[in-house]
């Protein structure tokens, strides 16, 4: 494989990648490469989430999101979750579950996002990255759901990771 | 906002983009501007559900995806899908419903997801483009979803849409 750099940012590795597909024919691809995420479904006894608020000006405005971010060298993808759950919503877990390792898009980058549930929460100390505009919400499951089918929350790893926690049962079948 | 265009190729249009958070803080952020796209969950009568078997050079190998692709200009979303359906798996659809809209990755990409479920299939005239490398297969839903379950399906795109159109019940819960 042949890459030409383009640009090489604070999370943008763009290069021009030129590769030889399975079927023998050669092309050149645009390819972000990406140094992977983690993130957290942080699932309280009572069963409620809690779910940041936060503005993401690539993507148009608010989301509601499960803490996450980027791997840091030499994290493990577990630790990096921890690490988000205690700088985004001041939060501790007891147990942490592997619910599912995403590629985001893999048409034009390699990130992986790796999701885990957190159980036996409890406060820790903590806080945002001063870039990060963030409101801490906590709401039962089920309205973090209904909020998913609603459209209210896109954000895929977090569509996912609610999704693979909390059961879903498609309404009205197909 | 400020935008300086870093690069603009076929997917990916990369540009460093000043603007002002929320909470008064101005930063510089790298932006992947994307036309969006459109994805369909193929639902037969029986239950069974189509999937290709891609290879995907930036997701690092070949994945099992649902039908999707680029908003082509002029397209609405379901258009989109429904060409797809053509073009991927030779099918089209009777009745479309739409599942979910979804940002993949709302930190660095404006890029958001169309999924719809396809109900009423039938065969259709259609073959990929000639840089996709595509497998059809065909199987029940339930092992869909435990390929989501084992790791075995990845695409954040095709987890939601497999998630949302045949319901999920988590395995052991929290």
């Amino acid at each position: 494989m042949a890459r030409e750099t383009i640009f090489q940012g604070r999370v943008v590795d763009l290069g021009l990648e030129t590769v030889t597909l399975p079927n023998g024919k050669e092309v050149t691809l645009e390819v972000i490469r990406h140094p992977g995420a983690a993130a957290v479904v942080p699932l309280h006894d009572d069963g409620t989430v809690t779910l940041i608020h936060q503005y993401r000006h690539a993507g148009g405005g608010m989301h509601y999101e499960i803490p996450a971010g980027l791997l840091e060298p030499g994290e493990t993808p577990q630790h990096s979750a921890a690490r988000e759950l205690a700088e985004e919503v001041q939060l501790q877990g007891e147990h942490y579950r592997h619910l599912i390792t995403l590629h985001t898009t893999p048409g034009f980058t390699s990130e992986q996002i790796h999701i885990y549930a957190a159980t036996g929460l409890s406060a820790a100390e903590g806080q945002p990255d001063d870039d990060e505009v963030i409101t801490v919400v906590r709401l039962p499951g089920a309205e973090a759901l209904r909020m998913v089918r609603d459209g209210e929350i896109t954000d895929a790893k977090t569509v996912c990771g609610l999704l693979m926690a909390l059961g879903y049962s498609a309404a009205g079948g197909t």
